[in-house]
């Protein structure tokens, strides 16, 4: 259960309107690696895990976090679409030569559907949508994902950054930036913790019974399948793995294990061409 | 440019025909973590690559392996889906009670539109789109995601191997599983290639200036969104931080920074409703 | 079956072709309130109406009406996109400072894709799909929609009317404001006429048995999830409800009616991390 | 900014586990008219609320309401998800019948993708998406939408209420009955709050200027698109109209009003055919 | 302008239900190559049409045609859904065995969304989309898709002819085989007018001027990317191109003409691993 | 299995960057007609091919070849995206008005997501997707789809041509449309091919016993649903259908062969309104 409190997490008003960074700033609220994101992974994670106690906590804690997050770039964003350019002609006549590419570079979304508010999408226009988010029920799985997550999260944010003059949303992304540091660092946190805790290791499933012969013929070795060896300079083609299992190989040449496939005639009652 | 060979790089064939699990093993051809994910991820991490020689080729190395990963997938869920109950008559007409759960079970799809054959989608059904696929330009972020991408997808290879009695089915799976370690491993060399290339570090980016007070205030705090203090038993809540720059510190009720928001009136053309 | 008559049902020339509000207009043919919705919305609602006679005509006929809309706009649109800049090149060559922003303002799929013509999608381009409508086969619940989707239309077709100059588009979108009128009172009353034809109450569905003691205990109570109580001061709180059926209450300190839930370990062949 | 309390707002433990009936309660999960559509539109129309005070509360109060249902309702799919046949073998190894009718009824992502845990889709599988929701700055419209949703939600979980047996299933169904009764009522109450306050009338938006003749002749009219005159029976096509500034009327043969429209030759830079 | 005629095109009664054969039936009504598709395609291909007479007429005379297909199809679905076991436990109630294929092979969704209607959804579930349809102003181009579509329309309903005994429903499939077989022949007979009439060739667009040399060395040659020469053997490496404008040539080792790409070093203020 | 050579096909680099034509060169590339689809579709259908031999070669090798083509059009793509304008400050700093048009023109996730590289999206910046390709398994209905799609290719490259003055880039186009040329041309000479070889006929599936009387009656009559004749003056009207198998008839006045359709009252279960 949750309850809401009607203060920000943090100050976020702009100097000045810009309908077109607004635009942008969708990017961090509806798109792939934005709040929405972040808020219903880590809380669809927390739902789904069966581990009561720091872990269970740690996803929902994050999560109610992010809905925070959720809220203060929707009020950005609604706060950065005043006094936009409704038509071309009103553009044409302002002097100034920016208003143009205001026009141009809006989302006429922001406008028509949303009245000038905020909108669950990208910076394109495009929905966000549920296949955007992971909970599989192995935390190392998805210890790895959402460090991944607040690695692209924090790395959008940082081009915004550069993306605008304006103080009050440059500190608004200080705030964000500063948050994604340390969500970056808890979920690598959470990576030893698990680790830690003996509940798993590399690769993921570590309780996968190995291939037997398969690993040891395809599980450490490097396949090359371009022309030159410069590949074979990395430390993945030499030396232990990661995982301390084993150790790589390199094969310049991969060779087909198996012939060209050829298939049954199909079912004459599905009209396919048959040989 | 790529050429093809038309031999498969493993044997891949069941001994017997399973459309219900021909419909579920789609979910590692055109799901979300699924071959048609990692190929085309790597494909285009490594055109968008700016770094000549080994990370280049590295993407396009294991991108190109993963083509050939499709490949076997799609002729394995073509052979799958023979033999099929079309109808409802017919599934009643054997006396197997497998045959009614087969046709339940099965994607109408594979027969109506795909003739049989296999179809870019995942096990729902629906269709890989390319927001599964991130090429930031940054490749910390990039190499985190696809140690991600692999373990998700070995993990649903495991669960799938569960799925099925098939021996060929299995064998097939059991390549996919060591190739998964391998690549697993790869991605998780890389990242410790790029630290000692000195090239990027944690936290994503590492070159963007720190955030001054505000990552001193925020940037090393787990912020505690519920009553209770199981989450401070983490590894995330006291110590060193992962990326070496900081001492995690606890706060068990977090505090809004800003007061309620009070939008202004907005523009009247929009017909929003007003103060 | 349908029959189409060549004529339009209004007279709808612009008076010069401007590309950027085409892009706009598209927000009104096929998003997701555009004309497209409510065409494909009353048509289906009137194939799996049940009730012969005045509803099903009703929805068909209305429906009839909206594929007419559809065309107009379609055609709308084709005729703004006359004379757009193709290329950046072209847009600089023209002393107009408008051209530019027509040029970022634009639609690019418009004339790649649709080679100057209208497209089925949005004002941001994303495709018009079926998830726009609902068909429930609950009338009210349906006429309620009907009146939402209206509305809302009709709110968008008010927007449109101040972003242009135009007085040829300017005239078309009177007519649909006009029709929309129309549209939100004929459902309104279909609302009365359900109503005095006993078929349906509030609320939806009404022939659904109460819940008992949940009623009495979660039916009419408003929950207030903030600090403050502001939202006690409306309608809402306090008085009968709108249904008729009982009598509003305020609670400002919702608890809790069940434990933080634990669920049981996983199945183990799908590798979740558990207790 | 949120926070979380662990417990949940209604005891929520369902008799038996059921994957076939987890697939269907998805339905109010991540459907088109469930749990996360909901939520997220209240909160953005919270968020993008200009009026502080009572109706910007209202919003944000059932927007966090409704996150609470999000979680109850995902923690019984999750539940539900238990012991379910992973294998047609297996399904077949049961005497039971039903287990096939599980097999071939449930959501394979479920298990393959989840690990058995609730996804933010709907019954068919379908990903939640940004476009379902709408927060349109018009209180009005967005009211009548929201009355409309509750309808839609709350006819789904009656259905739902009728296909399973289970005891703790239908209690949780119960309560989330009885909660969207009383959000239809508030809805309701909100639509007449909103009158009393004089901000906004039907037809919506009420502010815009009428649109003089064309109002006369096309604002009131119902026009009949096939033959025969069942629909002149209904509430819509005599009498005054609800918003009580017309009076209906109908007319059986509604004739065009512009000629066949002849678009101008594109621009032969397109390549289209042309006269 | 449309209107409506309350008949149906075609006599369309099922003999009895069968809600797994109406998810099914789906694909030819809400699918990518289903009713819905030819009729917005050819609508919006008549819209856009800039050539008066006989082409025009032809687009917009077929897509009303296919308007009442989707008519005849969704009336079908709907019938199709009667008396559908709604539980697992209904379904195992029944003595039947295809009971329980029918719930496994059935769409929840038409039951807890449509409530025993039809939906603009594919066989799985997917809604229809815009992406599906292509009128691109070019005649040529577009007849192409036109035939393209038919054929793979024509294939589906054959398909589904052998997956149902209901004597009613495959009368009303025998009449859209029928009507499929007309339109095929349609569309070759438009682009047999298309070539008298002056207005188009192929290659399309025809008018565009030659690519010089590059047409020399590369328009007319085939490339065979992988080893053998089986593909040599047909009657694309040989002899004349239909297109009348060629002589085809056969290349077994196609060259590469452009060495490895290197890229510039990206703007920093994006953060990208550069060199 | 596939291998990577290093090189592209062709020589691809732009005189020089700009971002708006970036967006638009995204349709050719992750479009519904780009070259992520031919070169998806071709090599499914080859995976999916009964015919080992010719056919299945002719599918895999284009394919294959279309691989390289989204190659060369991505690093086109990111060559361009250099040096674009990052804000409106930046972009209203320059002198040249054309940056202006840059900024509103190109797509913002270019740069926020791809960190300045090509994305697998179209010229709006919707992600591709697996429903733009179909693998039929007839082998009449998918060469006619192709010929589709090299001729929907093909307008789209000739189009982009006139969209850009850098020669670079019109060097790249050249080369793409000598090659849809060819492929136009080769997948017409495959279905000279498949009739020469027996394999298929017009209409698809040609193997499709006849619809006896209702073949007589609907299966060559063109329908004319709108006043007028003009549809009758077309090749379509009258004499030998294209198939060779009927003669064309015309019918100026359809009629309908079933009464107004009648449902039965639904499952109450479901809460629809009934009679
Ligand atoms: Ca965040
Ligand atoms: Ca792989
Ligand atoms: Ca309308
Ligand atoms: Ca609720
Ligand atoms: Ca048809
Ligand atoms: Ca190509």
């Amino acid at each position: 259960m949750f309850s809401h409190l009607k203060d920000l997490q943090f100050e976020a008003k702009p100097d000045g309107p810009d309908a077109a960074f607004a635009r942008r700033l969708q990017e961090i609220l509806g798109g792939k690696w934005g709040e929405m994101t972040v808020a219903n992974q880590y809380l669809y994670q927390g739902w789904n895990c069966r581990l009561p106690g720091k872990y269970k906590d740690l996803f929902l804690d994050v999560g109610t976090e992010e809905m925070g997050h959720v809220e203060m770039i929707a009020t950005m964003i609604t706060r950065l679409l005043e006094n936009a350019p409704l038509s071309l002609q009103e553009a044409a006549a302002e002097e100034n030569p920016m208003v143009g590419a205001i026009y141009g570079g809006a989302n006429p979304a922001h406008f028509i559907h949303g009245g000038g508010g905020a909108l669950p999408v990208d910076s394109v226009g495009v929905p966000w949508n549920g296949s955007y988010i992971t909970a599989s029920g192995n935390l190392m799985a998805d210890f790895y994902l959402n460090v991944a997550a607040e690695a692209q999260g924090r790395l959008q944010v940082a081009r915004l950054f550069n993306m605008t003059d304006d103080p009050g949303v440059k500190q608004l992304l200080r705030f964000l930036l500063a948050r994604d540091t340390m969500h970056q660092n808890i979920w690598l946190a959470a990576i030893e913790q698990l680790k830690e805790d003996g509940l798993e290791e590399m690769p993921v499933p570590e309780a996968f019974p190995d291939s037997g012969e398969l690993t040891e013929e395809f599980g450490y070795t490097y396949l090359d399948f371009s022309p030159g060896t410069d590949a074979s300079e990395g430390r993945w083609a030499a030396g232990p793995t990661p995982d301390g299992k084993g150790e790589f190989r390199y094969d310049n040449s991969p060779r087909a294990h198996a012939p060209e496939p050829v298939l049954p005639p199909g079912d004459p009652r599905l009209y396919g061409t048959e040989p």
